[in-house]
């Protein structure tokens, strides 16, 4: 429910009655056959789109498919303008709509196709189109994925402070062996400057390790492996942190889902320990409890 | 028992009566010696069949020993078609064996050996036949180990939603960074095609980092520590996820294993340590605990 | 608060009344608004100088702006000599403050400007500026974050001795191993000395793995994976560890902030919901709580 | 306690009275001041003794002090010799110190630099008397770490069953996957074999990444990216499994801590659950507990 509380496109209203009600609904809620059938058109179509630019950027596919790939690309375009206008004329406030982050992603994913024809070589920025797949993360809270991703958003919701601390601690670590690196490993090494020092520190305390700058000096390695350990030790931080919190969810989720039908029949209460006798706010006994 | 429900070798029957339900009982069944001893005999035939294949391809192994390697494939070859064949004589309904999961491994096991004799060099697919090997779990099954792998397989069924919520999460993640990594570093870094650029995604956001491409421009290398940063942080959701599932399993295992109807008859008091005989709050002896 | 507990500062006094004692709440305190406003000047002054140096570092950037790059070092140099200088002037024991850790790191992050005069180069020791960063976990430690650090340090401390013993037995591995592939491989393919097979093998048993350096014969590589699997078995237990001791806290904390003395006057149970009135299993109404 | 079962010297008897009873009690037992004396000497020696090995590998250190290091390895191994045959005299029956795991380490930390009067060269062998320093495992185990490394190793063995099964699936991973890679890329690509492929699943599902090989093809990026989404999912496994159990550990570790003195009068069991009114397992009112 967090993540639902940000959806914009929820408070939207139809901009009329008759048809542009009609595809209102059909276009901005999912919960008729063919407002459905329509999200599946609008996600294949995205879907498709996102493949070809895909494709397009295969340098051996591109060479044999080029002139198909741009009549697809322009398709798409011209399928996605259309939707975007319908979208415009059907809703009440068609400014609310265009300055929503659905919007802006929605009007950013058939402009650089238009420019392309001022700026050629612009129709790499069409990868901004992948960001229309999020849209099924909105479809998907209608099916019985929303409960699950409610549950693990409300874990991470809780745990935003403490993983925020966490975060500092190991941009900290990051600043100062970053700094310890570049003055004992020097330029020559690759650690050409301190962010450069900075982004090999965040690569190696995160475990990742790409090997692109590594220590030669005997102090480098010894500082490395210190701060590699250290990783290793922090490594359980966030999921310490996560885990504890998942387990809280879990149980008041659970907690919850026990008593339905348990409700103190003076006050009303409706959440009680599963072992109660008694309403434990007015002192009421139970009806199917006891 | 999750994994268990899927194990289609357990509905088939046998052919008929005399030997061959005697050696239906030998070779699809695990609970007499007999069948017993037929199971090490295959287990030891696949992990030797399977170790020619591995020493067949390494080619220092393979100059000296082309020739034995090729006789013992054969025999190997052999031996599991004589298998096969007499696996669909013992069973009532041969069609459905050879249809399951396991007849079709059966059968791709022995084929490539009959095809390297029309196709030459067709012998390297021999390796599927170390999916056989997965037969091991079948057996192990029937041992200590079966409670303890369907706990963990439990806790994995009961997480499988929200793994899959996670999942989706990590691919947006890849396909957008992936995208944006395309665009900031180009081709001439690496980066050569989108799809290229997601594979290095999903190298660096499960911190695996081969480091065969890396960013070197300064943007690129600050959006990669904002890729690894976000990757380390949501390392610890599947963990999370999957010991708050466990947990739960472990917890309703150890209840289930020792209060089953086992309430006490003065105080109603349900939850006992497993070794109670009597009730802990009230002293009252408890009905089939003792 | 174990953390807080290690604060020097807290305990240090003004060095007199009137101005001194004025301006030693507003450096050394941060309770009123107007050492709030200076907690934030300090923080924004740090940040700024230690931009330069990260600036400064990069060769390209320094290039171009070195003289600039050298009047601002200089003028961030004189801003925090006499912020240092007023530090010991308002304190009541100088002394004390000047052999705090805080003490020494504001005297280190002034001197290199200085010796520079000198010694020619010793700029990149000015590095050494960003542990003043830290100063920002004081400040915090003020807010709504003190909380949530105090829980995450108090769960670090409480598993401070099972984390040692697992170090232990990770730098057990580490020598071994390390010494085995020193042996194994040899100094032909980048295992050196065994100093250098040991940093080779933190940087594999943390799974960060460079590949500065890998194994090449058959017997290294199997050995290698061996490291790996126990490395991956045993990335689990500081976060066992960890995750056990935070959620220990968690309830504990939780428990403290409700349960204090609310003792069940009838049937004496003392864990309550923090919202109850009513005992939940006699019905009695609870002394405190209500 | 399960480590402290297996720790083969604790049986040990002294061979004799006086000097040799004495002696036993020195080198064999750790509790009497002269013991502590003695163990921390031999660790002193030990450590000097490593350290020695280590420079001695490095190559530039050698060729400076080579002649020094040889006198002190020499100097070390003579030491030790004399400690060996002194644990041979005191005991009891010095075959069965010998053939236990210690008495054969202490033995292959003296022999090489014999050997390497017959064979130059076997000198590189001294490394294992790295292992030498396992023993302060054994000394550690009787200080204050003792409980909480008996808690991790509690929680480790009862865990075994469940991480055996966790190990034979990533096994079988890297056996299905690596067999896939290999046909997938070619001896060209760096995977020149199926042990080859088998070794680079190993580091890639481990997340250890060393790139020395990686994959090349577009199909084989495909696979190595699901398996690293696989590697990734239940990189959570074992750390799920160990913290399921050690909280359970834990659990009961504090319960058993907080019954001390309440022992039931009649059956002298003493673990009772913390709400314990009467014994669980006769019925007999506890003492202190109602």
């Amino acid at each position: 429910m967090t993540l639902a509380r940000r959806d914009e496109l929820e408070d939207l209203e139809p901009g009329g009655t008759g048809w542009r009600a009609r595809w209102f609904e059909t276009i901005y809620r999912h919960d008729t056959p063919r407002s459905r059938n329509f999200d599946l058109a609008l996600i294949a179509a995205i879907f498709a789109s996102v493949f070809v630019v895909f494709a397009d950027s295969t340098p051996s596919v591109h060479a044999r498919f080029a002139g198909l790939f741009s009549v697809l690309e322009w398709g798409f375009t011209l399928l996605f303008t259309a939707e975007y206008v319908l979208r415009l004329i059907v809703v009440k406030r068609p400014l609310k709509y265009a300055t929503s982050l659905w919007g802006v992603i929605d009007l950013l994913s058939i402009l650089p196709t238009y420019f392309s024809l001022i700026f050629p070589g612009s129709q790499s920025l069409l990868v901004v189109r992948v960001l229309r797949l999020l849209r099924l993360f909105r479809i998907l809270k209608l099916t019985r994925y929303v409960q699950e991703s409610g549950l693990l958003g409300e874990a991470l919701w809780r745990s935003r402070r403490k993983i925020l601390v966490f975060l500092s601690v190991v941009l900290t670590l990051v600043v100062i062996f970053g700094a310890a690196m570049y003055v004992i490993e020097g330029p020559n090494n690759g650690f050409t400057s301190i962010p450069t020092a900075m982004y090999w520190a965040v690569v190696t305390v995160a475990t990742v390790g790409f090997g692109d700058i590594t220590p030669i000096t005997p102090l480098g390695r010894v500082v490395t492996s210190l701060l590699i350990l250290i990783g290793y030790g922090i490594i359980a931080v966030p999921t310490g942190i996560y885990t504890a919190e998942l387990a809280a969810v879990f149980r008041e989720d659970r907690h919850a889902a026990t008593q339905e039908g348990t409700i103190c029949g003076r006050c009303q209460l409706d959440v009680h320990p599963s072992e109660a006798n008694y309403c434990h706010r007015c002192g009421e006994r139970l009806p199917s409890g006891g």
